[in-house]
């Protein structure tokens, strides 16, 4: 592989101060908008102390469900600060930090590790197409050496459904060799079981998480560390109680049957107007259904029908 | 359309202060980067002059083949300034403003309109796939709202092959409906024949970009504005002569066939890379080649076939 990046860190210097090993249900928070399209920063640290109190481990704040790439730069920053201000522990908080440029990357993953989070989730540069493993390990490479901070944890964020592009395993494997320490997990949403199953069983000890429940039990089975999805928005303490007990043999299908239910009610709805509508049902306000362009909340039909449902699967 | 949009600029508060629609040629310069990956201002500056000189009406800086996307937001906004500075005027300027959010997409534009552009290329928000029409349209809306300037010119800036995402004919047509005067244009980098004749065809007037001197003539006589192409970077000065000549009968056709053959010679090698490889050997400066990862530079086998193809085509 023809790398033009910059050296990795020296040896023994990498090996100190790092967080540990996210795992467990990070649920990607959903992100409540006003009327006038700013953040409702009260109905959102609510809405975060919820999903804690109702078990899950931490948050995967600021990704794809939390609408973040619809947030400016400035917003994404004072969002991590407000939320760890209103009493989350940074230690419980994976933002996503990724941007199209090296620079906006590194200012946002900076920022993040400088508050003390568990890590971070870093998407792919999202602008371009067509480009190589060794342009995305570069890319990587110099967001590393920028933000040079031993407390880094970087989760890479597979999502081809948005980006076009996917982090091949090789490269996976190249990043983790060269970046030990730092480059320590990966979140996929690619659904594909093939591709995951394929880092889990090469790469023991690296941090997969699927963004899916009903790929969870499989994928514990296998080595996972846990799940990151938009529907643990509305169902968190179930999907908790799969983790909890993933190896009872006599309990842990039913609850995956009943995960997975709740999960293939809402995927016909789209997960991020889903996800709000049901909030918005649940809390009693229309407020939480509200997205930011380009994303569109249901209409009162499809809302209607997503609800009856979710309420259908037992969600 | 079910559109959750601001209402328009009221009828007459737009109609004034208007900068006149952009036609010619309007290279997409090339942004060449130090060892270290920062911007070379002066070998910028010397290469946006000498478009200039040898043709350029204009120059559509920082978009794809500037690699804007690769530059931090504050980058951006600093590229615009030391250009003027520099003394290239700024009616001669027509930005790349698009960003994923709102909030980065009004900073990038109401920063462009305050230098004084003659326009700005918006993409379409880029991050989230399969949205609507709807959710595009309130996307626009909102920027124009928010920049709430009557200088501000809009041409949007159509790249499914980066953003999976098109500006379809309908919403091109409302939105020039609803935001006459500020939706004046487009630049489409799909190169889809159909599609831009269906916009040349249904909106005349509207002033319609293809991205290739190849599809200039016949763009042309079909009452295109002029051409936005990569490959201008090193031939304007043919695109040119084309242009100014595209209703002489004895010599158009001939002019289009030099320009083809120089653009087909390039295609196979990726246009930054191959632009930047180009401006590398003319220069005589391996700086120019340098790209920021995701992008590579071409290897030296790919270089010396690019030049060999280039050369043999008279370009």
């Amino acid at each position: 592989m023809n790398v033009n990046a910059p050296a990795a860190a020296k040896p023994g210097e990498t090996k100190t101060v790092r967080p540990e090993l996210a795992t467990g249900i990070w649920p990607p928070a959903a992100t409540p908008f006003r009327a006038d399209l700013t953040i409702d920063f009260d109905r959102y640290f609510t809405h975060c102390k919820k999903l804690l109190a109702e078990g899950a481990h931490g948050l995967a704040v600021l990704g794809t469900t939390s609408e973040a790439l619809s947030l400016d730069l400035g917003e994404r920053e004072l969002v991590l600060e407000r939320l760890i201000k209103a009493g989350v522990p940074a230690s419980q908080l994976l933002p996503g930090t990724g941007a199209a440029s090296i620079g906006d990357a590194v200012r946002l993953t900076r920022h993040a590790v400088s508050q003390g989070v568990r890590g971070v989730l870093l998407l792919p540069p999202f602008y371009y197409k067509g480009v190589s493993d060794a342009g995305l390990y570069a890319f990587v490479a110099e967001v590393i050496r920028r933000v040079n901070d031993k407390r880094l944890a970087l989760y890479l964020y597979n999502f081809p459904q948005m980006t076009a592009i996917q982090w091949s395993p090789d490269l996976v494997g190249l990043l983790m060799q060269d970046f030990p320490g730092t480059v320590v997990g990966l979140k996929d949403s690619s659904g594909d079981v093939d591709y995951m199953n394929t880092l889990l069983d090469s790469y023991p000890g690296f941090a997969v998480f699927p963004s899916s429940e009903s790929l969870l039990l499989d994928a514990m089975r296998r080595g996972a560390a846990g799940c990151i999805s938009a529907t643990a928005n509305t169902h968190v303490g179930n999907i908790r109680n799969l983790y909890d007990n993933w190896e009872d043999s006599v309990n842990a299908e039913n609850m995956h049957h009943a995960c997975s239910a709740v999960r293939a009610a809402v995927a016909p709805f789209g997960w991020i107007p889903a996800v709000k509508a049901i909030l918005a049902a649940r809390e009693g306000t229309p407020d939480w259904s509200r997205t930011r362009p380009p994303l569109e909340a249901l209409d009162t039909t499809r809302k209607a029908q997503l609800l009856s449902a979710v309420a259908a699967a037992g969600g």
